[in-house]
C-alpha cells in the first residue's frame, strides 16, 4: 500500500503495552495505518495474533523507550499503571532524556496518578498524556472510540494523528488527569442510568406488561438512552455476555467515588450504583457484562415462588 | 378547509376536560383536525383561548356525556381523576347506557384507579381507556406525543384516529391500567437517569473541567441519553424553567413507588430519586423543571466558601 491517506502513520514508531481485547484491536489499527508497532504484554500469548501480523515484540517494556516516538499503555488497574510507569522496573525511571518518547496511558485509571506520572515524566525530559476511551470492543475495532485526553497541548497535537486512527471523538479536556476525570463523568452517567434501565424492566415485567411493547413506547422520548436502546434488548434476550466487564466497571466506580471523596462531593446515585454492582459481583457475575445489574436487582425482589421458575 | 386528510376527525364529537398547558394544545389539535370539540375546565379562564377559536364550553362536565362520542380528561392528580370520573358529581354515575361515550383519561395517574374507572364504566355500558403520554408541551403542540394505552382493544381502535392527531407513537400496552404502568416505567427510567446526569455535571465542575467539552466527549456514546442531550445544556445555561414541573414529577414517582410496593418490588434507584426530588421541592423549586435536581444535589455538597459565589 502506497496510499498515504490510508497509512497516515507511515514512519511513526509506536510502542504498545497491554494487549487485552481493547489493546489488541487498537495496536492492530495503528499497524494497519502504517506505524511500526512493537508490543509488550504481561501474558505473551495475548499478543500472539499481533505477532502473526508482523508486529514486533519485546520482553522488557523498557526496550520500547529508545525505539519509539510514542509509547501507549492499555493495562488493567491503576496499580498496573503505577507499576508500568513508576515501578522499580517501570518506564519513567528508565527514560533517557536524549530520546524520550511521549507516554500515553489509555487505561481508565486514577486522575491523581495520571498527574503524578506526567510530573515524573517531565523530570526526565518528556511528558505523559492520560487518554482513556469509551466505545468498547466495537469502537476499538472500528476506530470509533471517544478519546478523552489530559495533558500538555503540544504533546496532544503530536499524538493526534495516532488518536485519529483509534477514535472519532477526540477532545483534550485540560491538564494531566483531565482525561481520567472526564472518563469518570462518563462512568457516572452510565452507572446511574443502568439502575433506572434495569428497574424499569423489572417494573414492566412484574406489572405483567410486554417489555418489548414498553420499550417501543418509551425508548424514543425523554426516557431514551444508549443503555435503553442497546442493553435492554440484550437483557430481554437473556444475554449477559460482556461488552464491558462488571469487575472493571466496579474498579471505575471506585475511582470516581475516591475522587469525589477527595473533592468533598456527595454523589448518592453513584454510591448506590457501586453498592449494587458489588452485589452483582458477589452473586457471581463479575465477568458478565454491566447489564447483569438486572440480575442482582431481580434477585433483590425474588419471591419465594420465583425460585422454581 | 374541505381537505379530508387534513380534517380526519370531521364529524367526531369530542368532550375535553382539563385545559392546562398540555390539554390546551391537545384540544386545539383535535379541533383543527375537524372534530367538534367542547371543553370543560375547573378554572374557566384557562379555556379562554380555546373559546376564542370557536371551541364550545360547558359549565358542568356531565353535559359532555350526551353530546360526545369520546370524552377525554387531562387533569392533575389521581385525586382529580377520581373526582372527575367517580365522584358524586362525576361522569360515571351520570352515564346513560343508551348514549354513553368512550372515556379516555390522559392524565398520568394510578394504574389501579384506571382499572377501577374502567370497571365502573363497563357497568354503565361503555368503558374507559387510560392513555398517559410523554413528550411534554412541545409534543402536545406538535402532535408528536408517545401515547401509552391500556384498556379494551375495540375501544382503542375507536379512539385511534384521535390518538393519531395527538401523537406519533401509539401503543396499546394491555388491559386497563397498562397504559399507566407503562408511563411509570417511563418515569422510572427518567428519574434515575436524571441523578446520573446531574451528578456527572457536578463532578465535571468540581474537577475543574469545562462541562461543554465533557459533554462533547461523553454525549455521543454509552453515556448518552435524551436528558444528557437536552437537559444538561439547559442546566449549564442556568435555565431551570419547567418543561415538566418538579411537583408533578414527584407525584408520578410516588405513584410508581406505591405500585412497586403493592407488587413487592424493591426499586432502590427510584426510591433515591423520589427522596432527592423531595429535597428539590423543599428547597423551593417545586415549580421549576425536573432539571432543578441539579440544584439540590449541588446544595448537598456546597462548601462554606461557595455561599458567596
Amino acid at each position: 500500500m502506497a496510499d498515504d491517506a490510508a497509512r497516515p502513520l507511515e514512519g511513526t514508531r509506536i510502542g504498545w503495552i497491554g494487549t487485552g481485547v481493547m489493546g489488541c484491536s487498537m495496536a492492530g489499527r495503528l499497524h494497519a495505518a502504517g506505524a511500526r508497532v512493537t508490543v509488550h504484554t504481561r501474558t505473551p500469548e495475548k499478543a500472539a495474533a499481533l505477532r502473526n501480523f508482523g508486529i514486533g515484540w519485546v520482553d522488557d517494556p523498557r526496550e520500547l523507550l529508545a525505539t519509539s516516538d510514542l509509547v501507549f499503555t492499555m493495562v488493567g488497574y491503576p496499580a498496573d499503571v503505577e507499576e508500568v510507569y513508576l515501578g522499580e522496573r517501570g518506564l519513567v525511571p528508565a527514560l533517557e532524556r536524549s530520546e524520550a518518547p511521549l507516554l500515553i496511558d489509555m487505561t481508565t485509571s486514577a486522575p491523581a496518578l495520571a498527574a503524578r506520572v506526567d510530573a515524573s515524566a517531565r523530570e526526565r525530559g518528556t511528558c505523559a498524556l492520560d487518554a482513556p476511551v469509551s466505545g468498547g470492543d466495537v469502537g476499538a475495532r472500528e476506530g470509533t472510540l471517544s478519546i478523552m485526553v489530559g495533558g500538555d497541548l503540544d504533546a496532544f497535537e503530536r499524538a493526534r494523528p495516532a488518536f485519529e486512527v483509534l477514535g472519532r471523538t477526540i477532545v483534550r479536556q485540560g491538564a494531566a488527569g483531565a482525561g481520567q476525570h472526564t472518563k469518570m463523568v462518563n462512568q457516572t452517567l452510565i452507572a446511574t442510568n443502568m439502575i433506572g434501565m434495569c428497574e424499569g424492566l423489572l417494573y414492566a415485567e412484574r406489572a405483567g406488561l410486554d417489555p418489548q411493547g414498553v420499550l417501543a413506547s418509551v425508548g424514543g422520548g425523554a426516557a431514551g438512552s444508549w443503555s435503553v436502546a442497546n442493553l435492554a434488548p440484550r437483557i430481554l434476550r437473556g444475554d449477559f455476555a460482556p461488552g464491558f466487564f462488571v469487575e472493571h466497571f466496579i474498579k471505575d466506580l471506585g475511582i470516581a467515588l475516591d475522587e469525589a471523596h477527595r473533592m468533598e462531593l456527595a454523589l448518592p446515585g453513584l454510591a448506590l450504583a457501586k453498592q449494587l454492582y458489588e452485589a452483582v459481583r458477589a452473586q457471581g457475575h463479575g465477568r458478565a457484562g454491566t447489564q447483569a445489574l438486572y440480575l442482582a436487582l431481580r434477585q433483590l425482589s425474588a419471591r419465594s415462588g420465583d425460585a422454581e421458575r
